[in-house]
């Protein structure tokens, strides 16, 4: 939410595009049970975008253009706050930025935690999708490598998920699976798991962590909390906005319930042990909780975190609530014992 | 819903007291991400006694008497279905059933499962309460002990705690704690955590492992999912309906914030490992996952399971769907796992 309050003059013109943001929510008494922080994000009104339908490749552009300047303000003072430094590069020609903490637990020397954000497919170009890599290697005391996927509309479905494997797949000479751990939230988290199922078809090994937060597992308006938490949730707010056009835009006319876009169709045997995030609030409490369920019953160790109050990735949202800092924590504990 | 649509007329007649039970209810699809009868049971109306508020003794006994007619006709059933027999007794001078399956499995042979059943601390008396305990037993091969204790109006706070604390420090001269996991959903979810808080501050040893399903661990109105999943959980409605009630009859003029009425309130350091279960539409999802947090950030070793659409306990009532053999199979695994 900071990173979406700041630049409001940009998202004031973009809410001009939007019809009905506001009669969406219902009205709930913002819940006490939860930090000051994380009390002042729940009472806050929709995002201004939620309800945008991109016409054209211009509007989804510009749509784009607009949330990445948001969030490029925040970054400085990210990373300045998480100590640590952002460095671009290039992993099997893909552009990757690698995010390391001033200090690296010795542990975690020869380690590495590979991170794709999230943003639908369409949002968080460039740096700005690093945000949440800064606050795990910041708080977490890990080098974290950050894969700036190709994204819809110009590069729809399978461009994101073959770049998110090339990384992995060049990682892999050089870092050993049992010390690599793949992280992200909503999309990324979605990508996390399809991710663990590609490596399984092309029969590279599979990562030794999975810590998918809020994950998007089905593409399609599928799973109970895409109807209980719609006008809940203030940050997704429903699936009927930019969500389910980013949704079409990237499957592009394939199948949503190919297990490539839509991981809770997949086959997770096999899987590594996994930590899943979710809210109380979360439009995605369900792609979640679906998700858990289907691990346990294939006898994967799957852990579940559900936080009180919360909508789609409040976590990532203020860096100085006590919430954020427990998520990445936990994130920290479990990579520390499953990675090599 | 099993037990409690079979005696329909019974539960008519209790429906002429209820002043509004229609309106209440969110209009919402059912899932299809459930079994058909996980489907079925979300899909039923709201329990006709939700919004019961019994004015005197009288009205209480006859509420806890109808529920406790429609619950008895199912025991003969279930009992023979789950191949256990059920012996009555009395420990430490309060009465309890002896829930024995048929096939004890040979590691379990010296271990027992304390069983405290649900109820709001008014319903559920005598063999009525053993409805849980029947299926542990005879999903999870476990002998189970389940404590028949007094309740409101006639017994208030902390005659219920009382029962259950004299059964564990009796239980204790013949099993080792490391052998005896307690369990219970709801009401008896919130006395298995307050268990494990007297058990400290009386100085007794605390069970190996805890098992509260969908526990009541804020007998006050406070926690999200009371106003989020109000309409929506078709169990328990709200929190303004019989339950406020029998809260404020058990806690008898008592602060319920007294972490014996609300172990949410409490100090859960060195708690044992503890699986907790609740679905995305309880109204206790918060009483759930708060504590889940409360544990993990205490560093116990709290484990989680939502059930995706899941009303209050929904896993107690249809022993046939697959959601109520999970459940117990994920409880079977963690107490094999944590006892002695």
């Amino acid at each position: 939410m900071n990173i979406l309050k700041k630049n409001l003059f940009t998202l004031l013109l973009l809410s001009l595009w939007v019809s009905s943001s506001q009669a969406a929510m219902r009205e709930l008494p913002a819940p006490n049970t939860v930090s000051p922080e994380m009390q002042k994000l729940t009472e806050a009104a929709p995002l201004p975008f939620w309800n945008l339908h991109p016409k054209d490749h211009a509007e989804w552009k510009s749509f784009v253009q607009s949330v990445a300047e948001a969030t490029a303000t925040e970054l400085p003072g990210l990373r300045e706050q998480m100590e640590v430094t952002v460095t671009p590069g290039s992993i099997a020609g893909v552009p990757v930025f690698t995010v390391t903490p001033r200090k690296i637990r010795p542990e975690n020397s020869e380690r590495i935690l590979l991170h794709l954000h999230g943003g639908g497919y369409v949002l968080n170009p460039g740096e700005t999708g690093t945000y949440e890599a800064i606050l795990m290697a910041g708080m977490g005391g890990f080098k974290v490598l950050s894969v700036d996927y190709r994204m819809a509309p110009d590069f729809p479905y399978p461009a994101a998920m073959d770049d998110a494997v090339a990384v992995y797949r060049e990682l892999l000479k050089t870092v050993p699976a049992e010390k690599i751990g793949v992280f992200g939230t909503s999309t990324g988290g979605g990508m996390t798991l399809a991710l663990g199922l590609r490596a399984k078809a092309e029969g590279l090994p599979l990562p030794a962590a999975l810590a998918p937060g809020t994950p998007w597992t089905d593409l399609t308006q599928t799973g109970d909390s895409y109807f209980v938490n719609e006008g809940v949730d203030n940050i997704l707010v429903s699936y009927d906005g930019w969500l389910g056009e980013a949704a079409k835009v990237y499957a592009n006319g394939h199948d949503m319930k190919d297990p490539m876009l839509s991981p809770i169709y997949g086959d997770v045997s096999g899987f590594p042990p996994t930590l899943l995030t979710t809210g109380t609030r979360d439009l995605f409490l369900s792609n979640t909780i679906r998700m858990h369920l289907k691990l346990r019953q294939a006898g994967i160790d799957a852990d579940l975190i559900v936080f009180e109050g919360m909508s789609h990735a409040h976590y990532l949202m203020d860096p100085n609530a006590p919430e954020t800092r427990f998520h990445f924590t936990e994130l920290k504990k479990f990579f520390n014992q499953h990675l090599q």
